[in-house]
């Protein structure tokens, strides 16, 4: 194993997970001071019947001071605002996000808003502005997938200055991240597949990316193990408490390893897709990664081998010639993607020309596939690619990800498939 | 892979590696607001020059308050205060421990005096009475073995009283683990040996105990995959700096490992040994460890058989027929203490009747195997262990361990070798 020369590794989020997991929460409230957190949630959360599983769960070891379940799917200022005048009308002490990453974005705004006191958001965005602790925040996922509850960011957007305002601190990261298994039974099969993919995609990109550490490794390889092997089960079972609770806790441990590490072009990509075609982000993930193993092959295919161990097992591991292992890892993620898409009905997406829009018009117009591209060049996570990427690179890389076929070895102009 | 229902896991200290990562120091102490901190360590640090490495390492950029040098082998109360008086009269702001356990249980006793400015540490003494953050504490290990740079627990005695006191809360967790491979580069090879079968075994005995849990096992395996394959080299070859690395690093993670699940029957005779004989905690590990395996083998031998791919790798876990594995799991480890006895002339023990003293008598002399069976049936570790364990298996256990003689399988008495 080759260790970098330095790095860091940090996570004081307490992980706490079980198939009743959310009713320990009035005891580790309590331990932080707490006894009257309000509930930041989304309508369909809502509508899902979750906060109900919260709520009951929770009282009467301590008193919701309110219930906030209008946070929309991308995080405002204006609700900022409003929830955090809720929460001091309320008397609350604490803050529970019960959601995606939207929620979890929105209630890290609130919580610097309460807890500094501080009516303008604006003047602590950027990094590291927040100097101490803030309210009591406790998150609870219900998608097994972005890993938002274990993250130090939130992106907040200011519509009226038509602004996206980033947040960057130790602060904001919860205090614990809650995963019970009852937030995700109910999640349909192509929400499951694509968010697990999401977090599959995290764990991989951290495996593979320049700036991976020891510790990094073992997050992200057991999150491999966990949602590899339990994927195709809770798609086929979905009512499998075991199975989902082991999914959440992969998707936090993804988070966790790429919190630490970083993530490379699935990344760079998937984000410029979601920008310009609106695709989600899971969905883009699952398709991009296969191809983003096969570019950074020649530099990070020793990686890539390693990961067919908590992907495979370790017979299909040690079976497999050594040379051939990398292949394989890619072959195995791509057979996954295809029984996800027999599994679903056809929802879960395997290449982006067979996504449609609800009248049946292509999402992803071969036309946009140069707009993708001229954006990705401007992402952040093209640093930390294993392999340099150009605009032609990406281009290349898109046109073979919307149709479905594999890298040409001849076409990966930097290198070839050669395993170092 | 078997989840339990419910678990929690918690490890809030920052971990930073790396062959010059003190130079870190000033910035990350800065980052806390800190920027006088006191240096606490032993006398032995300080004449083996890791003091004089640390200074260097973070002068002019901060400025040493002070340096306190004396901390016996067993932290005791009096010292803890003179230290508190040097913090305050040097106007320090926190503390930088370097050294093994004594040296981290004094400094986190200072820190209790100091933060909570409290001057009668008794008050402060047992599970959760401490209530908030103390000041910056950064801990530098200097043998790789312990963990206490993760631990939450401090034990000071009170030799006036002849007491010991023991103190565990969340705030005693060190703010950062600062893990440089120059901090062990000069330990004696049968102190290197002994302190990695230290941290070997804490992460055999995380991932076997009942106390287990899916993320503390995460750190268990990585923690034997970078003992197990970095002990031998570095023997070898002492001045393998980044063989070093690695072996802090796994001590640490064994140390995440163990404090978020538990232990079990090594630690259990280990403790009593030791308080008994006086023979070190290490080599007390070290020569258990198969036998705890052994003894728990109906029970835990699945996990047990898990553990031959860390140790061994992926090659030799396959071609090892699974019934075999765990058997083989124990055979490794007999080995590797079979080479670190032969590497270090003889130093490293293999079992108990072949450690003597400066005069040459037997430390562990035939005659004290009943008091140490006795001893042990009151140690909390025994809880966890997967099997039941009284004192007639305790005797039967030391003795075999004395003589160097592997469990007769008849003498298991409550199951047999066979694998679930």
């Amino acid at each position: 194993m080759n260790f970098p020369g330095y790095y860091e590794f940090f996570c004081p989020v307490k992980i706490v997970a079980g198939h009743q997991a959310l009713e320990k929460i009035p005891h580790l409230l309590n331990r932080l001071g707490a006894q009257h957190p309000m509930i930041v949630t989304d309508k369909g959360v809502a509508a899902a019947g979750l906060v109900d599983i919260v709520t009951n769960a929770v009282t009467p070891k301590v008193r919701i001071g309110a219930v906030e379940d209008d946070v929309p799917p991308d995080s405002d200022l204006k609700v900022v605002r409003r929830l955090a005048a809720v929460y001091r009308a309320s008397g609350c002490d604490a803050i529970i996000a019960v959601g995606g990453g939207s929620v979890m974005d929105t209630a890290k705004g609130v919580n610097i808003v309460v807890s500094e006191n501080a009516d303008d958001l604006m003047q602590f965005s950027g990094a590291g502005t927040l100097t101490r602790r803030l309210k009591p925040l406790v998150a609870i996922p219900t998608t097994a997938g972005t890993g938002s509850e274990v993250t130090l960011v939130a992106v907040i957007a200011d519509h009226d200055r038509n602004l996206k305002m980033l947040f960057t601190s130790y602060f904001l990261l919860p205090d614990m991240a809650v995963l019970d298994s009852r937030m995700t039974l109910t999640l349909p099969p192509a929400i499951t597949a694509g968010t697990a993919m999401d977090a599959l995609t995290h764990a991989v990109e951290a495996y593979t990316c320049l700036a991976k550490n020891p510790l990094s490794d073992a997050h992200a390889l057991l999150a491999i193990e966990l949602i590899g092997q339990n994927l195709l089960n809770v798609i086929n079972e979905p009512d499998n408490a075991d199975g989902r609770l082991a999914l959440a806790v992969g998707a936090t441990l993804a988070g966790v390893a790429f919190s630490n590490a970083m993530v490379g072009m699935v990344h760079t990509l998937g984000h410029s897709v979601g920008a310009v075609c609106g695709v989600p982000h899971g969905t883009c993930m699952a398709i991009l990664l296969p191809y983003g193993l096969e570019y950074n092959m020649h530099k990070s295919g020793h990686l890539t081998a390693q990961l067919l161990l908590p992907l495979a097992g370790p017979r299909v591991y040690a079976q497999t010639p050594a040379h051939l292992r990398a292949l394989q890892t890619v072959t195995v993620i791509r057979q996954l993607n295809q029984r996800l898409h027999q599994e679903t009905g056809g929802r879960h997406a395997r290449f982006f020309k067979e996504i449609t829009g609800p009248d049946g018009s292509a999402r992803v117009p071969v036309e946009k596939l140069e707009a993708i591209a001229e954006k990705a060049m401007g992402d952040g996570s093209i640093f930390y690619n294993p392999e340099e990427l150009d605009h032609d690179d990406l281009l290349m890389v898109m046109s073979h990800a919307w149709a479905g076929t594999p890298l040409d070895r001849n076409l990966v102009k930097k290198g070839n498939l050669q395993i170092r």
